[in-house]
Parts: structure tokens; sequence; C-alpha cells
């Protein structure tokens, strides 16, 4: 399929399987059938949320014709992947923070920014590309950060104002958020609830935080890896249980996986790019919190602009721990040759 | 010129030479004459911007030489750009934030800030230097940032309180400030304003915000350049449309064409650096949507410090961009080998 | 000392050795006997520091070999110093930041995040190694203010609260906490106090603030190096004294050597990186000033999350300058090829 041409009857194929394997990149699973199950996941959980994921994964495409990327970037969705959290993200979460409908023009406007969000990403890997290690999620987190911030202005929001509250679909809001809304939670620690959050968390990284669309996601990942599974799920426990300890009472957020999908993608991240070592499972435990505290820390500072934490937690903790694998003579942590599972 | 010695009667003309290049290079327009010319916009929009530019200059100079520089960056006034734009603004633009007086110690303070802004300068650009790409005037914006927020505090201003309204000489003020203080225009969209301010833009860029000094550094840009002019022109009017769309009523700060600038210097950046290419015409429409985005998005950040957000929405749009060129094997956008127009 | 294994009975003194001079080394003094006295002055100073401090050392070794650090660095501390900082800093000012008590619990979240923070630091080395710059102890200033900001959350703390006043023991405060709890003091600036500043802050770069302590440091320098000190001294005072004319009566922070220390220790990395010329001495000056300008903008920002500078202005000025010196051709700052005092 990588060498069939764009411009034959394979295009269409060509096409799905990139975006197929794009949705499952964006949480290290380059498979098709994964990111097959996972679109599935998105159209259970929330429909809205699965259409903006094909018009990113299309745009993506375009661009990184347009943008000369290697033929087997693009085959691999590599080039997609963060306009696709963009496409899901914003869809999901932005409406309750911006006022916005998601009507033609929000599309209009996200379609502009899937387009910014191509160069921002083929930049920002040249700019890192000195350390040795890739972006990651990174040029999502400035693409959506920057489109939410925007439009929060357009719509003369300022400081912490939210809209009016009639838009009630948010699944990643910030925590002060739900925290505010459902005051009516118990001050205990329901810990069956924390360990649904470690469902959740799975759903919460393409921003569909339900149940059967979670268990669709573990599915999903499980077809493509059960290390890399067990990882995930380690993470997430990690970072779910240490969400309960960073944040007060009620523990809505927790519950609903919020603190655990950056801790599930930084543990991922470590057994997906390193070769699985001890080391790099301790290196995922200590991954694991790094993330945890990141997101407990930098919520201070992302509260203050009413902008989600989004996966920046897990790529400032996996960029640092990777970082270590790059050291050049003997380093304890081994970069994996060739990604094959 | 570039071979004669600096402690000969050639020093003068060689010091001048350097100053109106490094005037002109602020917009990539490295040519003595034009710098001339932009130089005289200063002196009618506000001379005491002019004077400040003339002693940023110097100090450069100097310490370009004392920081053992290249003579042919010396000459060509890559060194000191960065302290001219400081210069200016700082003069026209800080008065109205910190309540100082331009006085002789204001002098003297922005003296040692030029000298500080030549070590990071350098300091900058060797750290970027793993990159390929250049520092541009992030120098600028971290020195004046530095300046006018301890100004600040010596002044016992914290937070966003300004001082007591006896300054009204700031041309390149937020956005806030200008909506307050003209709370009665209109509601409505002037489109006749609108264009003048994308014609007002050329001028923000050196902090003179007049139309008649705006034409002449249009003016100045042409003699350099007709094809850079162009790009200029379509960059301020990509910006300052998309300011009305991003930014409530009044629209003050989109008619003085505070909107403009940042998209005008990433277009022409895009052109400058690439060699002249339909990717690189696109780049340039992307980079100006950018550029406004990252305005609009942080001037939430900026807002909350009373800094402007200056030339940091132009550096960010045009380093992710410049930075696609230097991938290594068939960029889309290429790198322009020697920059003559 | 530095060929004995570690499971041998040399451990012990290795171990002894390794932490000493990481003490020494977050000054630039690499020597066993200056790391003591400096050890013996956080006795004198307070106790619970240098037990923080040992344990950072000890947690620093073993993390030092899990990672596989080369021997060489081990053995001079330098991949324990920014864990001896966490520790230091964090028993000194955290406990009036968050409300908690030195306890049991801690201990372990500090030994936590001292794991943590040898993970960063190799990281963040890495990622800082394209551009030649050592990390410095930006390391020690991300997990500290993690640890910080992870604390307040979960003690309930958001914005600028802080916790009831049942602590005292802050060395280290933010100027608005100090000025506000002492405001009987003179507006007057008070000279001789100002003097006493400049010798607190020898102290307050380890988090111990008395007058003993910090002429026990002083001689840990001289013993070390009495160009370093000449070095530390002059910083000192420069920070010292712009200090007086970057903040507002009361003075009180000034009078603390809290304006001083990250100009101490910018003036040091000067003469301890780079060969000892004019130029150097120039940067020295010229990086003092810079350090306390940092200080004095960032202050806007870190106050309002309620996070000290730590010494994030000596990193940045320190870093900025020491890049200089790794341009290619003829740089006016020479980096010191062995480090031999």
């Amino acid at each position: 399929l990588l060498n069939k041409s764009w411009f034959s009857p394979w295009a269409l194929p060509k096409a799905l399987n990139s975006i197929l394997r794009a949705i499952g990149n964006v949480a290290f699973s380059n498979n098709p059938i994964s990111g097959a199950m996972i679109l599935a996941a998105m159209f259970v959980g929330n429909p809205t949320v699965a259409w903006a994921c094909l018009l990113a994964g299309v745009i993506g495409i375009v661009f990184g014709k347009v943008l000369k990327q290697p033929e087997a970037l693009i085959n691999d969705g590599l080039v997609s992947f963060n306009g696709i959290l963009v496409g899901c993200i914003s869809v999901a979460v932005f409406p309750s923070l911006t006022g916005h409908d998601i009507d033609a023009k929000f599309w209009a406007i996200l379609a502009l920014f899937l387009v910014i969000s191509s160069y921002v990403d083929i930049g920002l890997n040249a700019i890192m590309s000195p350390c040795r290690i890739p972006a990651l999620s990174v040029p999502f987190n400035i693409t959506a950060a920057l489109m939410l911030l925007s439009l929060r202005g357009g719509a003369g929001l300022t400081g912490t104002h939210l809209p009016d509250p009639q838009h009630d679909t948010a699944d990643l809001t910030i925590d002060t958020n739900t925290t505010e809304t459902m005051q009516q939670e118990e001050e205990d620690v329901q810990w069956l609830k924390v360990m649904e959050g470690t469902l959740l968390a799975a759903g919460q990284v393409y921003g569909v935080g339900t149940i059967d669309s979670s268990i669709l996601v573990y599915l999903a990942f499980l077809l493509f890896s059960p290390l890399l599974t067990i990882f995930f799920y380690m993470g997430s426990v990690i970072g779910t249980v240490a969400g309960v300890f960073l944040c007060e009472a009620p523990y809505t957020a927790v519950y609903q996986g919020l603190w655990g999908y950056n801790s599930l993608l930084t543990s991922g991240a470590m057994v997906y790019f390193l070769v699985p070592t001890p080391s790099a499972l301790l290196a995922a435990v200590v991954g694991s919190v790094l993330a945890v505290v990141v997101q407990a820390a930098s919520s201070h500072i992302f509260v203050a602009m009413t902008v989600p934490v989004l996966s920046y937690p897990f790529n400032v903790a996996s960029l640092l721990l990777l970082a270590i694998s790059t050291t050049t003579e003997n380093p304890a942590l081994l970069w994996t040759p060739i990604k094959t599972f």
C-alpha cells in the first residue's frame, strides 16, 4: 500500500489506512485494526469527535503531501496524529469554554487550525531534531491552546470567565470546573470510582469519557501489544491514585479518568520507545509519577487561563525521560532500534 | 567600507552605514538608503524614538566589537538591530506603563539594557545555533520585557496596575488599554479605518504609528525590494483583517495597525529567508494567520502582566515555519542560499 | 578513591567524598573540605537543612548508579548537587508556603522528589547537550517548583493563598511576603543592613540565612579559590545594591541577602567556566546585573503562583552568557579547558 500512487484508485484505501494508523499512533498503536476499533469507540462515545477525527486525518494527509513529508511517515499517520488530537479534543472540550456551537463556522475554524497544526508539527520536530527526541504531541498542545485562547478572545471572554452555561458536552474540562458543578459529591474517596477512573483514562486520551468507549480503546491497545497495554494500565493506576492525594474533594476529575491519561501515555511511551528492561520499567513508574506531578503543578497555571492541561504533562515527563537514552556512552535506557511488536 | 579600520577617519561613515543597515534589517531591508528613510520616518513620527535608535546603534557597534563579533555582521547591523528595537519601543511605549519620564535617568537605564541586549543577542543565537535558525528578534523581546518589568517593580507597580495617567505618548500600548480610553468609538467595524490599520502596521514595527511615517517606511521597503514589500503588505492585510474577528469592539487597536505588524513581519520573513516558490507563498499566508492567532492567544497572558505582546507572535510563527526548511531531505521550503535582492 | 568499588569497605568514604563535593559544587567549589565547611554551616544555621542535604546526597548517588552515570561525575557529586538543592530549599522554605510540618510524610515526599530530580537532571542535560552548555541548577528549579506546587494543590491552596501562619521557619520567602510581615521596618535604606545582605547572600544559596553560616560558607569558598570568592562577593554586592533600586521599601528581602545570591552565583559561574580575562570580568559584571534584572522582572510572574524565584535568575543569566563562549570562531569568552584552581 505504501508504494501505490496517491493518484490511483488506491488513494481511498491508502488514506483510510493512514488515518486509522494515525488514530492508533496517538497512543503508540501503529495498526489500522486498532485504529478502527478506537474510531468505533469515538462513534460510540461521541460521534462528533469521530467526524472531527476523520476531517483531521484528511487534512493531515493533504498537508503532509503539500509539505513534502516522507511517504513512510504519511503512511503510518505520523504526520496527522497531532491534528487528530486537535480535532477530537476541540469538539469535545472547547464549546463549554468558548460558548461556540459546533456549526459550520466552527468546522471552518477547526479546518484552519488543522492546517496550522501541520506546519507547527513539522516545524517543531525540526527544531527538536538536534536533541534526537520526537516532538510527541507537543504540536497538538500548542495548536489546541492557540485555538482555544483565540476563540475565547473572539467571544470576548477574558481571564477565567466562562460562557453562559448552555453547553454541557465537555468531557475533559479542567478540575475546578467539574468540582464546582458537582459539589453534591461525597467528600470521602470512593475507591470503586477511582478504579473506574483508571479505565476511563483510556477514553480521555481521545476526549471520549464513557465506559464502553474506554473498554473498546483498551481492547484496541491489547490487540496491538499486550505488553504496551500492561504499561498503559499501570500508568493509569499510578496517575489516578496519585490524583486522589494531589487534589481536594470532591474527586470528580479523578473518577472521570482525567488524572490518569497523562501517566498512562507516559508509561506507554517508555516501553514503546525503550528496550523493555528493568530500567525501562523503573522509568515508566517514575515517569507516571512525574507526569501526574507536572499535572498537579501546572494546573495552577493553566486554570488561570481557563486552558485544560491537555497532554502537556505527558509530553514534559516523556521528553525528559526519553532524553536520558540519547546520552552517548552506555545509557541506562536504550532506545528501541526498530519498533516492532 | 567593510575593510576599513574602525580606528581611522572612516569610523564615522562605517558606523553610520552599520546603524542604517541595522534599522533596515529590523524588517529584512539590508540597505543604508532604506535605513535612512526609516530613520527619517522616526524623526517625522516621534523624534525621541529616532534618538533612542541612534544611541542603540552606537552601543550595538561598541559591544559588537567588545564581544568580537565578525566584521561582516557588524557592518550589516545584524549585531545591533535587536538593540535598536529595544531603544525604539522602550521610549515609545514604556512611559505610559511605568510612569517614568524620558529624562537622564531613563536614558542611563536604557543604555544599561542596550548593553544587556548585546549579550542576550549573541548568547541566544549561540543557544539556537544547533537548530540552524536565527534568533530573529527574540533577544529584543526578552530584553524589552525584562526592562519593562524591572521598571514597573522599581516604580512599585504590580499586577495590572497602571501609573497615574500623566503620560499619553504610547503608540504601541496593549489593546485593553486603548479600548478603555476610547470607548466613544463606534461598535461597528469601520473598514476604511481597518485599511488605514494595514498601512499603520509598517510604522508600528518601529513604534511610530502615524500615517506619514508609515508611508515613508513602506517606500523604504519598496526601494529595497518590491517583492518583499508585496509580501509585507499581504501579511499586514491578513493580520489586520483577522484582528477584527479575534478581538471585540471597539477596534481601536486594529485601526492603529497593532494587529498587523506581526503578520507583516512573518510574511516578509518567509520571502526573505526562503526561495520564493508557491510553497513559500502558502507558508507566508499560513504564517500570517499563525502570527495573528499567537497574538490573540498570548495577549491573554501578556495582559495579566501589563506587557505588550511586542513582536513575540512574529518570532514564534516565523521560527516554527522557517524550521521546516531545515529538515534534511528535500524540504518543501528551501532556505535562500545567498540573500540578494 | 575514584577507582575503589562501591561494594567494598570504601563505599562509606567514597559516598562521603561525593556528597561533600556535591555540596561544594552547588557553588562551583569542588573540594570535600569546602563541602564539609558548608555542611557545618548548615548544621549551625538550620540542622534540618543539613539532614535533608545528606538524604539528598545518598539518593543522588544511588540513582546516579541506577542510571549508569560515569563514575567521575558521581565522584565529583555532579549527579547529586541539584538534589541537594531540592533537599535544602524544600525544608527551609516550603513549610511556610504549603502549611506542611517536616514530619515522616514530608521526608517520604521529599525522597520521592529527589528520585524525580535525578531523572530530570540527566534528561535535561541530555536535551541541552547540543548547545554544549550544562544545565546548571535548572533541574533543581524545575523539581522544586513541581514539588511546591504539588504540595500546595494537595493542601487545597490555590492562587496566592498562604497557609495559616503557624510556620515561621522560612528563610528564602518571596519578597511580598516578607514585606507584608515586617511593615514596621523603616522606609529609608539602611546601607549597613544592605552590606549585611551581601554577606547573607552566601548562606541563602543553601537556604540558611544566618550571619555565622554565611561567614562559614565564604570561608569554604576562600579555601577552594580566592579568585572565585572575589567574583562571588562582587556579584553579591552588585545584586544586593541593585535590589535596593528594583524593589520598594521596606527592603527586608534585600537585607536578608535574597537579592544577592543569584548575582553571586552568576558572577562566580563566569570565572569558573571561562578563562579569567578582562572580557570574563566584564561578563561577570553584566551577568550580575542581568541576573538581578531577571529576578526583578520574573518575580512579577512567580509571585502570582506563590513560588519563590529560586535560582532561576542565575540560570537564565549564566546560560545566556556562557553560550557566547560556544560560538565557533574566536569567541570573546573562552571556555576553561580543564577546571583546576
